[in-house]
């Protein structure tokens, strides 16, 4: 059953990681900067936000090639975003797919400026798609605005803010809509907005992937901090525990293993919906629902 | 003499100074990224950056309100990068502009967020920008690419790694020219590219504000750095003395004070007489004379 997503979630991984490498010029090879970036961005992971870039490009026809450079960027942002997370002054994590962090292996000074590297390369390449692709800048600004205080910078602040105190839930899901949704918005928004660029809107189809891409991000997050009390830390590729540790706010932490469960299902039902729903109005949607099957059921 | 430039001056100052504080949406005031943010992107300065923006734009007639949003953004680079560079895995510096810097008043963790969040807040007012005046496209790509791993950040990585090493002139020059010259070239440039764009290109104006930019971004570094040593703390408003005690290689530690003063002559040199050819060529450089006197014999 799931062998047809694989199938296509390979295709797309591929795609991205035959263009990572070449992110940076040539001449740059060895900047220690460079080199700090690149260890992190490739050093592999699910590539979850470039992957639903190209399936819902692929649902509505949009160019593949006009997605590249956004995919690129996404998992640029979202790279960056998980070295300064692991710096000391942040979370202080060692492991992180895998490998030692960032500034574990590079030390804090180079990790820190790779972030800063990372992001503003991102926006390098969002401007050149800009640049051969005009029509583009709809999603460019929508790229750009759930990247930062109003999306997933905004998320980190309430983050950090609500450690050692409790947060109400509106709180909660206001923390994790922005830290880990709105990446996932601009990952199925982004083709939308180029569709609705090239061919006009089309408000019935927006509203499903937005139901989509909300139900994706909280699920996704819902099921991390599950991870964090489930799984096995060798498998998990980073430390388990830590949350509660932490005195953290999580969707565990504040209500409870059994009460995430039955969010996350509940989560899982809303986008399954939105998905029946596009296939209604003739979308091919069979590799988005296993993927979302693989990431309701995923062990890391 | 310089009451001109100084009225000049003040005029830009407070056209930036008045949309500073209105960079991010009134309903997260409270948000602790954005007051960090805030605490240092309002602690004055000299906004030599805007003022050159604006100063070029006057000069070839380009539109200030298409000038705002690159004023605004580059400010916000020029500060994530000092919050950044301030942090104690880097400089570790404790007085920025004669207050506590942003870690020290704010905490490292936020310190941290409120430079992320500047430098993608930047991009997104460069690409509403873009939005607003598509042909403003490739002064965007040139802000990019020279706050960037081209520019900014890799001279700052270059300056990192080569602390408490010997580099030679080739390297320092390099170190230079991107980590202080990236973000004035961008100044002087940004109007000329929209010019260009609006106008049609003219090869001996660009020639002779790329020599103004690299003699004035050289000019800045080489003072900063003599300023390091001859300057009274409490004017300078930061720490006095730091480069040699960092093992930091500087214009005065590599060449020493007398020839670094030498080199700074030289180099005004250069910046004047481009001055002159812009000046013969009908364009009215009064103010951009004036003000790179104030810099060369800045005390601050």
């Amino acid at each position: 059953m799931t062998s047809n997503v694989s199938y296509t979630m390979k295709k797309y991984q591929e795609r991205l990681e035959q263009m990572l490498p070449n992110v940076f010029p040539e001449e740059l090879s060895d900047d220690p900067t460079v080199k700090a970036s690149l260890y992190s961005l490739l050093a592999g992971g699910k590539r979850i936000r470039p992957v639903l870039m190209y399936m819902f490009a692929d649902l509505l026809g949009v160019d593949l090639e006009i997605i590249d450079d956004y995919a690129v960027a996404i998992e640029m942002i979202h790279t960056y975003s998980l070295i300064h997370d692991d710096l000391p002054c942040m979370d202080n994590d060692d492991l992180r797919r895998g490998k030692p962090t960032c500034h574990v292996a590079n030390g804090e000074n180079f990790a820190l400026l790779a972030g800063d590297c990372l992001m503003n390369r991102a926006y390098e390449r969002v401007l050149d798609a800009v640049k051969k692709h005009p029509e583009t800048i709809d999603a460019a600004m929508y790229f750009a605005t759930n990247a930062g205080i109003l999306g997933m910078v905004g998320g980190q602040s309430i983050d950090l803010d609500s450690e050692g105190k409790k947060i109400d839930t509106g709180k909660l899901c206001e923390l994790h809509e922005k830290k880990t949704g709105a990446l996932i918005n601009t990952s199925c928004l982004v083709p939308y907005l180029i569709y609705a660029a090239q061919k006009g809107k089309n408000e019935e189809v927006e509203k499903r992937i937005k139901r989509f891409s909300a139900g994706t991000g909280l699920g996704f997050q819902i099921k991390d901090d599950l991870l964090d009390v489930q799984a096995d830390e060798s498998v998990l590729g980073k430390t388990v525990g830590k949350d509660e540790r932490d005195e953290k706010s999580t969707f565990v932490t504040v209500f409870g293993e059994k009460n995430a469960q039955k969010m996350l299902d509940d989560t899982y039902s809303d986008v399954f919906c939105a998905l029946d729903e596009l296939q209604e109005m003739g979308y091919q949607v069979r590799d988005l629902r296993q993927l979302s099957e693989l990431l309701q059921n995923r062990i890391q």
